[in-house]
């Protein structure tokens, strides 16, 4: 989506889950779907296009029937210090969790693509904390 | 920690689980340090060797109070198609995770030394699937 | 595997559909297998290093039931005029290909996991072609 | 071939395969074209405008007899989870593939100028599958 | 921020401290804003472009509540001679500031967010000398 | 200095800045020696090498008059969390150091060979802080 | 082949092309081999183990028939002025070449495999030259 | 040269070395002065222009005696095909070549600049071949 | 410096040493100037304009006092032959200067701000030679 | 050359200098013939092996008569300080120099081959200064 599209969302106030709910989606979804992460059907597109107040002709044209996301964007490694703590926890950790994943699921992967992120803030005394969840389908290798 | 290490858990068959559970640390970070990417104390450090079976002696002059975990391995973009799938979550979604972050935690930081790693099998009707945790403490930016 | 194991399959001058028949898997996923891409059962290990002529106690030690397979190879891009080849045909067709994918899948993706490759050898009176397949299983992105 | 071809045929809502069809080459190749990896022939881009209902002078202009293609586009490794597939294919499986191609095939090289490349929907009780193939016109080397 | 605001600082002849006084803010922290590294409150933007001779509607726009910084410019290593020595005191010096921070404050981090920075001039008969202070938190890793 | 040295330290229970008192030499430079990154002369190594119980002739044939350090160590962007911490300060205060530092000394560059490099411990109520300063000679570009 | 059989040849005296006279091959072709670049016959291996005085068993069990080249090496740009001013020329040339290959030939390419490499001095009253030459074997784009 | 000249030549339906034999120059030499590699002397830029029907004034202030070829364009390593089997040419002969290179003129170098580049078509029953010729002259290092 | 300022010293038909001489200042330093690489004073802008036939107001706001130069510029490793030829310098006698200017001048670093820049053209019977000249302060590390 | 050898000279306590003038030879051609960027004559290396008191035989299968250097080492760009403010002078001058280089000799380029390269100390009441001189052969690109 074009950063004409996010600066509308900005001027109407609206939070990414807010947009969610009116449309039956998911918030990271959502949010993916504004940096052109993810796809809109024509009917999402329609209800979007409505609440930030931007023509619906324009938006199909661009974001219709015929578009597919290219996904992956931004620099790697990210310099970014708060994308940057994501691909960090990949850069320590990710030797570890492939340990376990392999542990407790064997020789497999899990999908991307059916895979749900979640956001969310879990108060807690000593300051709020951010609880960032990846749900994957798994597959184990089949090749025969 | 050396390979050498590593094959000795293999040999046990202990899971990163049992071992944490013996030393009352997590798997993750059990998992971590076995890949040298956290440090065991060195109460830990003897509880680990009794269990693997290896000198207490030689561990502790490599792994004792004087050595730091020099942090993050592999290669980057990850070959391995697992930590790769880790990976492209921060490529396809990390703007987005960035955005919902800054929508309800104002411009901070998660921070990632004080971060709760946990990978978890959550049963599915059409397959298990892979859950993966990162509980981040947060912070915003004051600099004045 | 170790170079060891791949000499000793020179000697024997075994095809990797020779071994492949005798363990009753594909003969991609062998020669994968042989340079570390793939993981063999136990009883896979036991029959290969027979056939081999090598110890089955040693191939266990290091490639048993706790191995697992630390995918992704060589350098990218690739320097050998066969592999760049591969590699080509997606620096050029990259695009195409994801474009016509889209228009007959949807929005989604392919498994490298739940993928079978094959080569063959095509008879053609202009010479013989190498006949390359890979078949994936597909998804829909489904994030809701 | 400019965005502009590519949303005049998003509007016409004709497929590859079908422009494919009507001036008689492959379905991939011409999408290839599509995204400046082919080239049309003079009749071939008469054809394609009028059926996209584009100018023919201005096609003409830009892609007619003079023009060659630069081939290669997009950024390497792929950020695009979809060309990532395919580029992972390689990176697992390039060495195991080589070793197969050799052993059919001897010490040579298979084209990438004469190979065909399709894409097919495989139906399957599980899920439809997708079929990729490239066949390739095989060489030895001759170097004497 | 833009190129716009930069010049119209240039225009007033204010050094960053003067400004940074006006709104009760750092020195260096200022200056990072004007490079779009951090974030005015609306109040502070309302303020500075004041000082400015700058649109405060135009400002608000871009900068206001809704926009949140996209961290980390510029090409890395720098290819500026003076950014180079600060990346240089991290390439040569790295490993014994590591080391020194470890003996002192344990296995933990220091945070990039929790952290001011400073740039003094210290008189010295020599020569004038350039004194930049980093003054962080610090963590320690707690994984349990 | 070899990694022989590195843990011949750790077995004394030495900090650096009990090395450096003992020689008059300063902790981050002493570190930064251990490292390869700077250079004992004869007297000092002669000293070390006692106080650590190491040969005082190794070390002379290795690292005596004849030896210059070959400075600069380690994967840039680095991969160690803490030493990344450091290098972020680059990355996203660059500009804005840069900016002030021309501000208050003119069109010039600062030294890093001439740069003093402390690292101490400042008390905080609300959790130590880690005070890391560069104290560089500046230096105006005179080029006639 | 290994340093072993480069410096074998240093010691008998023997050029490239009289080994490559004495096997009936090219002499760019032996030097390649030579370098890991290409591949002898059991036969021609057998003979250049005689011509060099070293043990025929080691070099076949080496380099014999199951033994496959892996192309290409050394560091790219290369560092080397030699090969670095082979690399300039399809830098500096890269694109004249293509335009006039495509002018004579159409939308194809040449064959690297098919391809014959020559090196010869060309007796200059200034100086002698290096003529080097690349004859390929040429393929038009058919995708149909 | 901007691809306004491209395209103008496209329109004439010149030959590169029908362009060359207009103003007494090489085939590729042209070629490479139109892709900005090269330099026209004013006499050689009006009597393109001409042959072009380009204005003369525009190309005199954009091209004339004060412009200087900054040399080397496009990605590196190439991802147009054509122009990667002349790079990996270099890939996979450069130290045979090289070897060759000293074994017939010492330890020395070809010149880039003192340099011959031809493309000439050699008819061949089985297909025409590309003929691809470097004639550089040669220097000893003499360094004395 | 915009390339309008690079364009009017080519229609001035000025050398760069003429510049120089007419402001004072070093022909290096002044083609430095005119890429960007320094900054002229006040004064030395009101000249250069006037010599140039520049309107000095508008370079006044964009050069002025309150602008630094952003130095470093172009890829690295540099794809100009002539450039590429300095930095060839480096890469070749990178080691050997190091070593010598250890042997001469102790464990210090020579300082590139206060360096001094000249390229002279020393004739010679065979042909003239170019001579580059870098006069560099040279400073012990004192770090205590 | 091995550090064997490096370690050699600095036992002798002899400069490059006294090296050279013993065997007739630039200072810095024996300083880079000791990094393995420059040939030793069969002649010189039995002197040089004698200066140092090094085994002639061993020195003459390594280096002798059918051995050439592989130039080019260490990373780029330089993580050294001294070595990349010898890197630091193309960045930043780069361009400058060109452009002085092609004003004073025209279109051609200088030759890394025959160049004569130098380190002096320089007196100075501030401070001894480090002059440092290439003397390049100069070309004119002639191409027809």
């Amino acid at each position: 989506m074009s950063s004409n599209v996010l600066s509308s969302r900005m001027h109407t106030g609206l939070t990414f889950d807010q947009i969610a709910n009116s449309i039956g989606k998911d918030e990271v979804w959502v949010a993916a779907a504004f940096y052109g992460q993810a796809k809109f059907s024509s009917d999402e597109l329609k209800n979007v296009s409505e609440i930030l107040g931007i023509s619906v002709d324009e938006s199909l044209s661009v974001l219709g029937d015929h578009w597919w996301p290219n996904r992956g964007i931004g620099p790697m490694p990210p310099t970014d210090p708060v994308i940057y703590r994501l691909y960090e926890g990949v850069l320590v950790y990710g030797h570890a969790i492939k340990a376990v994943i392999h542990e407790k699921f064997g020789d497999g992967i899990m999908s991307l693509i059916d895979c749900k992120v979640k956001v969310a803030k879990k108060p807690d005394p000593k300051g709020d904390r951010v609880l960032l969840t990846f749900e994957y389908a798994s597959f184990l290798l089949e090749f025969h």
